[in-house]
């Protein structure tokens, strides 16, 4: 096991009802910034709990942050910010809102002259304009840790930041908002908290033996509920498990200790930046081909997760290795996900020669447990995914 | 799944060679009360380690903490915090140093006369003095949680006491402390962090299929790592799993969104106060008596347990579920524990009514994840442990 340093204060409040412990949780000082994406918020009943929670606090509404929270958006909320001399922001909504908040904390209390050094500088947050979260979609886990990703149309750019100051003050998880979830993005929900898990898993052993049972519990117990999930989201033992699942499998507690990959996020955002592909069907077109294309590496762990997540007990190392590539590929089948490129695009033909290139533009050091992918490795797992 | 807040804000520091790593996290203006027990610490090297890290700080010493965390003496140490304006407490060693720590933490900013009043009075603390800890003994989980236990010998009172004001800042978990522990206290650690898990999850099923299952990780982690710890516990993979397992126990995690039990440890506590038996002991004397005794309320979990912590897939529910009880009796055995009143003292007879006596002088509405055990229940559970 590594040494590791787990730090984590963000309050859950999870429940059936808990919105409206809204009312009790903000300051009653608060100016308030309510941030919200497309506004199906307003559809689903849940803007109307929100407003209903904060009583008679200062509110000014900011929507529209769009699926990859972009800096020109923000920026207009970081005006209504210092104009309106807000204090606090409360995102409603999933990752993209949550992941936007985040930026506005930082650059509410920053000192430069242009916030988006926060990203190209890597500076880390130690202290942000306090904010809090109502999770309205289940899968990134970005309302219990502290990075964000954030989006630049104007340059192209996709950057992350984070730091100690930006976990939510709290955030609210309410499973019932999954009634009303698309099944396309309740699929999405379950692939990407999956292939979390897998990033920070799917390594080589560590001697990290509860780490490692951790990450299993979480994957079994998204396994276990998927179904149920896409059948019936108003089933609320799955929705619940699924909720705190896709929390935990990116709230800090699972890396600790062991490497992690991440290769296939990196990857996979060159997907979504060239045919706007859903972020979590990209990392379901990359994972197979990366596990397959890394097998030696990976083997062992492959093997591992095999037995235990999937009941693969026949054969080898190697079988129960291949075999769980294969039931890995098989359940996001299941979710009705597709994981070859060429089942999202006709135009595919140049994606890994692209990806390569931009790896090299990008100056990745190199990708995986081992930073040893190069980009020649790249083009060989995106041709593999065609 | 139940509706549940969780929240921690304790940073750990787990690794080799971290005990170091106070000279940063310790502000440099504090001044310290540096707290320990019997003096171990001295033989074993971390006191040396300890000073070294503090550097030139102003340190108070105060030793002598006892195993069950005496009030009497944490009095003349809060006569030294007031009187040295202390403003920072280390504690270094096991719970009960780290519930004496906590203890003083509250009562240092009580305003009240008589700091025994946080206990008889139930007062949740929400603001205490700084504190963090140096964990030299895994077992309780106090490392990472704001509860304590206190014992008054004068009225012969052993009480709770806790509120979110008295997480530790930080605490430093170095594996290697592991090196110089005794085998029976290692035995005590195993069996306490073991019988943790079990309290928060040998109830009835709840639909809470992760939480399932992270205690079932933490179960299969320590029941791996024991035989390693005992054999030799310079094994490193097997003291860092030990002592992580011990934390996530009773971090708060585990127990969110589920019933819990904790009949076993308050039957328990009343052994160690009649006979002075090891706390971890006890556990192990009640704990098969226990799920003997309430086997029709608890055998779905049982089973669950039995099939999926101990491997055991043959027959039915109630099979599994009586095969399960008696595996983690042999687990305790194993462990060089015994799990009878007997194997302990000569003098049992009329254990089982005293305990039932004092259930109802204590005033225990009834004990168990129904509260639905009585006096007379808790009598046959006694007895049944001879």
């Amino acid at each position: 096991m590594n040494n590791f340093k787990f730090q984590n204060p963000t309050k859950i409040i999870f429940g059936k009802g808990q919105i409206a412990s809204l009312k009790d949780e903000l300051p009653q000082d608060a100016n308030i910034l309510l941030l919200y994406g497309g506004g199906s918020i307003k559809r689903n009943g849940i803007y109307d709990q929100v407003i209903s929670a904060l009583g008679d606090r200062r509110v000014e509404e900011f929507g529209g942050i769009p699926a990859n929270p972009e800096y020109a958006k923000l920026m207009e909320a970081l005006a209504v910010i210092k104009a309106r001399d807000i204090t606090y922001i409360l995102a409603v909504g999933g990752g993209s809102v949550i992941d936007g908040a985040k930026f506005l904390s930082a650059a509410a209390l920053y000192e430069g002259d242009e916030p988006w050094d926060i990203l190209t500088n890597n500076i880390s947050t130690t202290k942000g304009m306090p904010f809090a979260t109502v999770l309205t979609l289940p899968a990134t886990g970005s309302e219990m840790n502290s990075g964000s990703v954030i989006t630049r149309a104007e340059t192209k750019e996709k950057l992350v930041m984070g730091g100690p100051g930006l976990f939510p003050a709290f955030s609210i998880l309410d499973p019932e908002v999954i009634h009303s979830i698309p099944q396309r993005q309740l699929a999405n929900g379950i692939t990407d908290a999956f292939t979390h898990v897998l990033e920070q898993y799917m390594t080589y052993p560590m001697g990290a033996y509860l780490q490692d049972r951790l990450s299993e519990s979480i994957l079994q117990t998204l396994i276990e509920v998927a179904p149920k999930v896409m059948e019936d989201p108003t089933d609320y033992t799955a929705a619940s498990n699924f909720m705190w699942s896709c929390t935990m499998a990116l709230n800090g507690l699972i890396s600790k200790g062991v490497p992690t990959d991440w290769a296939v996020h990196m990857m996979g955002h060159e997907l979504t930046a060239l045919y706007g592909i859903d972020h979590a069907r990209t990392l379901a077109v990359i994972a197979p081909s990366h596990y397959t294309y890394n097998f030696e590496a990976k083997k062992e762990k492959l093997a591992q997760y095999g037995e235990r997540v999937w009941n693969i007990t026949e054969g080898s190392t190697e079988e129960k290795a291949r075999a769980a590539i294969q039931r890995t590929e098989q359940f996001f089948h299941e979710l009705g996900i597709d994981t070859k490129l060429s089942q999202y695009t006709d135009d595919y033909e140049g994606t890994a020669e692209e990806v390569a290139k931009r790896f090299t533009e990008r100056g990745w050091k190199g990708l995986g447990e081992h930073q040893s992918l190069n980009p020649e490795d790249a083009r060989k797992i995106v041709e593999m995914a065609y």
